[in-house]
């Protein structure tokens, strides 16, 4: 699908308005980045990458969209015209997706003739804005459920067939085992699960028949749903029951078992697990499914449960409890005279003023531990030696420091080339590549960063240089009312 | 795009199931309804049939479909065989895109061989529950502005590219006056609205020459940003100075004006609207945008604020603070032996309990005042006398009781043939023309039920012949345990 008309109408008319001025092919910088972790968390998992490329790669007016335009009767025939043969053929610099990610600093740089730089803008937040958000809720389900398997299934509650696609591979990029969901799975060659629902209990004479007949078809694909009328009364036996058969047929399988998906998860599933283990069938799976978030999760971990799987749809998919990653997209440099020269947008409220010039991202680590010490936006031409003392400070409270000692710490880039000159310089990485590398990346962090609640903030500074060229626009602009 | 394969797995599971058992050929009927508004609202707007008739219609397996369910290993040839095949042969009935609808009544009932029944429940669920909380959410907003244009600006925070292109859709739909997004506008033929960003106040050499820029080049569509600085102290006199010049050479047109992003809405509001006022610039708009939700713009109306043109972003695109609808797809009836026997879901939790049975939804009107009495779900066959008395009551309290006296009710049935043996059978309607007969669905509610906090509840009753076969299978059912 074509989505290059899938933008907000001001880049079309500011698209025309750089046209007109002349100013279209002077080159701009823009940075994407966000303000606050998605729940208070102490971190973010950046993702997205993937289809950003495959926008920009793919971006195309069709004559239908320019004869769409022409109807507005604002804009002018030469800039239809020169819409046609609008492409991509910038920069673009991006934190690899999977990656830990942290508030203020850029995870996307764009460097294009200002007119492409801003149009790409909502695209590109919608994508980056949407799969971080999912992938970073993942990555918290998955720190609940101490190393039991997450799947993701929420397509029948994810805001639009999108949400659905593109957020269960956000889901295993943030580390779910699985998804429920097969154009997903055929897509992006990830893992997809699934047994039964109550409709097919519901739809035989009785569950035991219900069960039976599934088992019959899928001996190999074994996960019973035992609470359509009473799982403790009625659904674990007949589980066990079938399960039975198919172990005297020898057909009894791997990751056989039930799920649950009401009633007290903590009672039923300990309830269920004796009466499973009595039976013999101690390796059977018990999966929960029904309204689960990271907290009931590591609840239920904390009360020692017996589910070792679980199914979590409407929370996961949508985010529930914090819908929206924030990611925004500022102009940070602008050509003039052949040179780019920094620019600032003031706020009164000091948190949204923006980090000026062209920048990158330093992560530095504690060489011993592999542990990230903080992170360090620095002007593009600066240079860290790891050979010697470095000292960093808070921007929001400099009196705050820390020194990093000659080399007892590395020093990581974390903005990546992939687009340089509009040509794609960046490998396409599977999604489980991806997420072993997550995985990676979550040992990177020590545990305070990662609960759920209360986690440390990790230090973001500013280079010296970026923090004194900030504070003199400041003042330069600030002056001028 | 074909999302045919964008389902659970356990669609296509137990679709190998009833294929395999002989089942799949024998008609059921299934509910989609839900069970609580969102934001604990007084009714819900229903929207996403137009997609849901997209997707019913495009039902198809590619080869390389096929080919992917075959490498499971579960799927047995002569069933992908059939899927190759596979096609909604069946009857949709459902509510009209933009009416009220509450809490358990049907809103979109499929009667189908249970192989397609079935299969059809994710797509559908994830459409209409995606597209019915945005409408109902766009409608809260739509009441708070009291007469005031919203528009939908949130396609950066969408979640994904089809919540932003169907979200833009169910906002209009929801009284949203017009969009960002361009795809929207161009593919459901939606008004389109949007000047320009920061970046273009910023990327020039001051706020005067970026506004005189736009001005000139769009005379016609001449909203300015103006706090790119400061509002007071710059962004509005800069937009009088610019507005001067228009208006000397002639140019100022209709719907000019300025907008506002941050800062306390409430007094920069009166103050920029006394300084146009001033300057003779009684007409020009102000439009706010940043963070806005339905509870804020009550406020701000309630402070008889100035501004106008209220531009709703992430609160609106993910209904941030209930991002999902919940709606359900149940079986309700099943056949055997040639006849459609109905079927009922038990549950601990009462609210859990399904209506069983093919059953119709009747809207009872005060004849009078064309409000909404009641909804009274009865089953198929029922007819209701409009002459006759008419007594209803709870299905949770059934001591609470009204009666409608013979002649001063009128009674419509909501549920509305869409497919018919698998054809389609309804007409297409354009969104602007579901915009106003949404406008006329809020007419036939009391104020009560709209408001935005505590409002009234609408009783939603049960026919008596449906509350005795409900019980009837209750006891028949808990009776085996």
């Amino acid at each position: 699908m074509n989505i290059t008309m899938l933008t907000d109408f001001y880049e079309l008319t500011m698209a025309q308005g750089y046209f007109k001025t002349g100013e279209g092919s002077k080159n701009a910088v823009f940075d994407l980045f966000y303000r606050n972790n998605p729940n208070n968390g102490g971190y973010s998992i950046c993702a997205g990458l993937s289809q950003v490329i495959d926008y920009i790669q793919n971006i195309c007016f069709t004559n239908e969209d320019i004869e769409y335009l022409r109807k507005f009767s604002i804009f002018d025939s030469d800039f239809l015209e020169y819409l046609k043969k609008f492409r991509f053929s910038g920069d673009i610099y991006a934190v690899p997706e999977g990656t830990v990610i942290f508030p203020e600093e850029p995870i996307l740089r764009v460097q294009a003739p200002i007119i492409e730089a801003q149009f790409i803008e909502t695209a590109l937040l919608n994508i980056i804005n949407h799969q971080s958000l999912i992938a970073t809720k993942a990555s918290r389900l998955v720190w609940a459920g101490r190393g039991d398997k997450i799947l993701e299934f929420g397509l029948r509650r994810a805001q639009g067939t999108a949400a659905g696609l593109y957020g269960a591979r956000a889901a295993v990029i943030g580390g779910c085992f699985a998804t429920s969901n097969v154009l997903a799975g055929k897509m992006f060659d990830i893992p997809v699960r699934g047994t039964h629902a109550h409709s097919w209990v519901m739809s035989f004479e009785d569950e035991l028949t219900a069960f039976r007949k599934y088992a019959e078809i899928f001996p190999d694909n074994c996960i019973l749903l035992a609470d359509t009328f009473d799982t403790l009364h009625s659904g674990v036996p007949n589980a066990i029951k079938v399960f039975s058969e198919l172990r005297e047929k020898g057909e009894l399988s791997d990751g056989y078992g039930i799920r649950i998906d009401s009633g007290d998860f903590a009672y039923i599933s300990e309830k269920a697990r004796e009466t499973l283990d009595n039976a013999g069938f101690n390796d059977a799976v018990i999966c929960a499914s029904s309204d689960l978030d990271e907290y009931i999760i590591a609840s239920l971990k904390q009360q020692e449960t017996k589910i070792n799987v679980w199914g979590v749809g409407t929370n996961l998919i949508t985010s529930k409890d914090c819908p929206a990653f924030g990611g925004v997209y500022k102009l940070s440099a602008k050509e003039k005279d052949g040179k780019l020269l920094p620019k600032i947008k003031i706020s009164e409220n000091p948190n949204k003023i923006t980090n000026p010039g062209i920048k990158k991202v330093l992560r530095l680590y504690d060489k011993s531990t592999k542990k990230i010490k903080a992170d360090l936006i620095a002007l593009e031409h600066e240079m860290i030696n790891e050979g010697k003392d470095l000292t960093i400070f808070s921007p929001l409270a400099t009196w705050k420091t820390m020194t990093l000692k000659a080399g007892d710490f590395l020093v990581r880039e974390l903005l990546t080339p992939v687009f340089i000159k509009g040509e794609l310089v960046y490998r396409d990485i599977p999604v489980m590549e991806i997420r072993d590398y997550r995985e990676g990346e979550m040992d990177s962090l020590w545990p305070e960063y990662k609960r759920l609640v209360n986690p440390h903030i990790l230090p973001v500074d500013l280079s010296e240089e970026l923090f004194r060229l900030k504070r003199n626009l400041i003042n330069q602009t600030l002056h001028k009312f």
